[in-house]
């Protein structure tokens, strides 16, 4: 991607962001907004309140200049603009739709980016092609983004240095531990620290990028690539690690029912101990 | 306490929450900000933002018109004002410390006021004696209060119903999970629709109180009456159900070292189905 490409694709996240917010503020005042009204093309249920989140963000990429292949978690796949798109955005215009139902204060849109070269499928297309990775929290206003090989940023700023903790006893762990059956698992839930489980993944992968957590796990293969794609590259560009359990690197392809295990850490040596205690 | 009173007190939790709020801000251009100066009153590490927090919270009661007997996690138990004070305050001027430093967005102020009738003496008047209940999450501006008597506000409205939500596989939890080796815990966190941990008690009591969570838990006897002061007011005026974990009403003394176990649940029936897995 050249630099005037990176500008609009971070223009347009921006403004994304700004209108599905808009879009969902104005959603409150529907009584019925919090109603399940079907089955998302990721196999999901969708609240209301995802369907005006979407339809603003599709609304959006509607009147933007490029044209683009999406993917979003409720419409699946379609192409806005020209059939011969150059560009992949992988989308959730809202993570932590229970969080925002309840005004729990972590929930936010996911927005990576890829480019699609030679019309090549886009089911060749893996996390490790996204270059740009955008996520807001839209309850405290804070925007995480990363382009590849460029470093990520906070807010517009150089990002803060990540964790340098490296013993699990003194860190800070997020997991869904309470869909785990594993004990190696519940053995590292009394290892740490604190652990702190907040709802929205694409943020919380920010909160590994910048030091405010140590270790994100999910150890069973239920972590939707989807909800990762752009908080991974965040994590990268910050020098954090991230594989799934085996301490596979993340490869897998940019779709709806992709799925992975995951264990996202703050520096090398942190992520060997957790691997070490989990295999 | 009487009209006046009540309006008194609430006008100075609110002094209070805002002083705070700016010291709290104020103290992120200390570096050291972060360190541990010394053990609190309480027991517990006390970090430079804590005595921030709470040396100016000190300084607006010491401006204030009413003498008071101030039980704060610092500094231990003083009197500001005159000998005969005829109010308690129980303070902790910042819940959720390494929220705070972490930038987390969940940590405040909690602030339980009783009255000391007839020169009792202080260490016989109970949680079930705190009249006003005050907590304000600073992250968000969100303050939550209460009145015994005369029902719990969000942001100065009635608060909103309370949930409804009874059966244990539908419920939102909150507990402090990776300290507990308690099999039936265990348990209880692997059939919960959802768990979140966000790390302040204050806070998160009121989020039973305003339906966000279900259930709020501890079972290892390790919550300090001090921090559940004002939340377990906010919960009850809002008919939420608070006990220990054998279903016994908490009737702990205000003091710093005092230390219950919690059932905390958004209705009766809920924190029977509760009691009966834990017991």
């Amino acid at each position: 991607m050249n630099t005037d490409e990176i500008e609009y694709w971070l223009n347009l996240s921006n403004k994304l962001a700004i209108n599905v917010e808009n879009a969902i503020n104005k959603s409150r005042d529907d009584p019925l907004n919090n109603n399940v009204t079907k089955i998302g093309a990721d196999g999901t249920p969708t609240h209301k309140i995802d369907e005006y989140a979407e339809d603003a963000a599709i609304k959006t990429l509607k009147n933007s200049k490029k044209s683009v292949i999406l993917i979003s978690e409720e419409i699946g796949t379609i192409t806005i603009g020209e059939d011969n798109a150059k560009f992949l955005m992988v989308l959730d215009p809202l993570d932590g739709t229970s969080n925002a139902m309840k005004n729990l204060p972590c929930y936010g849109i996911s927005i990576a980016i890829a480019e699609i070269k030679n019309g090549e499928p886009i089911e060749s297309i893996t996390l490790n092609d996204v270059e740009i990775g955008y996520v807001k929290n839209f309850a405290n206003g804070d925007v995480y983004t990363a382009v590849k090989g460029k470093g990520a940023k906070k807010n517009n700023k150089i990002m803060s240095k990540i964790s340098n903790i490296t013993k699990i006893n003194e860190s800070t762990l997020c997991t869904y531990i309470y869909r785990t059956k594993n004990q190696k698992v519940k053995e590292l839930c009394s290892s740490v620290r604190r652990m702190r489980i907040l709802g929205s993944i694409a943020i919380e992968l920010c909160y590994v990028a910048e030091g405010t957590y140590d270790i994100f796990l999910d150890e069973g293969k239920i972590i939707r690539i989807f909800d990762i794609a752009a908080g991974q590259l965040i994590l990268k560009e910050n020098k954090g690690v991230i594989t799934d359990r085996y301490s596979e690197k993340l490869v897998n392809n940019l779709t709806l029912t992709e799925k992975t295990s995951l264990v996202a850490c703050a520096n090398k040596k942190l992520h060997e101990n957790v691997i070490k205690l989990l295999n």
